[in-house]
């Protein structure tokens, strides 16, 4: 089963800058082999089910194990049977009905 | 990894009542042996990581099979190393600092 | 436009715990005259649009008071115009499919 | 007081594809006058609060308009006192943190 997601994870008690978290999640995503694209909330992430769920559990683990006590995540998933569609599809079709 | 997580799953494509898709996910998430706790926007799980998760994956596939073409779901998760809390005691300790 | 929501606000920056901010949220909320319910992880709010989000931004105006430099929040937020539906009858009608 | 919001609409009872209406909201912020950027599982929002939240309120009445019974939006949303921050500059801040 193939999944697009939205990660947006939140370091608690490690000071009001979280980039560096942030940055380590992009690497552990990557490092996953799984696609991604980071924006200004939250990270897209396409893959299969168990690969992407398997890394975000890895970004918790590496956010904890940088110092952070506590984690908050919000994630969006989307999962389909009715056809394939990849990140950059999901995008075009929306552009595509701009008729503006 | 303890985790409490809260759940928003969306079947698309099934027309405007979703009611009968999230009472499959509550037996999902019940016979898979976690706590659960249903509100008006979601449900709550508490358990550790891979028994939530893949709780979560199953409820995905059944949601399908019954006929949902598509799903998105919006996943709230929290984790921490500092203690271990209940879904009771977070709200225990919001309620404790009511003075009002 | 009625509007159920569930909001779930983050501080950060303030350290570990959170509970305070949280609980001097429930009171703006129901200073606001408004419906809600507190969960494991968010809480439920019903009313009419203009109410709830005005709640929602003096909820962020008040934590940022309280001394949080940030705050991330995710909302859910539903509108309907098929037919009027508080959040007992959402939970509800989730129950009444439980055959199990 | 200005937000950086993330807004994921999902429109309920129209059929499968829901493009159409995410494109119609795109034109809502637009016509508002607000900095957006469309990703694979939401739009990224800047703006002034009021402005921001008007537009999104938009969003919800436009597409009951175009025939959607039932809509299920997921917002995230973040303010700060501690600094100004753009959504470029929340990206940049990421990136430099990439020392791999």
């Amino acid at each position: 089963m193939r999944v697009i997601a939205d990660l947006c994870l939140v370091p608690i008690g490690v000071g009001v800058s979280v980039s560096k978290q942030i940055a380590a999640c992009e690497r552990v995503l990557s490092e996953a082999g799984l696609k991604t694209k980071l924006h200004a909330y939250g990270t897209n992430i396409e893959g299969e089910w168990d690969d992407v769920f398997a890394a975000i559990k890895r970004c918790h683990e590496v956010v904890h194990a940088m110092g952070a006590p506590r984690i908050s995540s919000n994630l969006r998933f989307g999962t389909r049977t009715d056809r394939q569609q990849t990140m950059e599809e999901k995008i075009q079709s929306v552009e595509q009905k701009r008729p503006w």
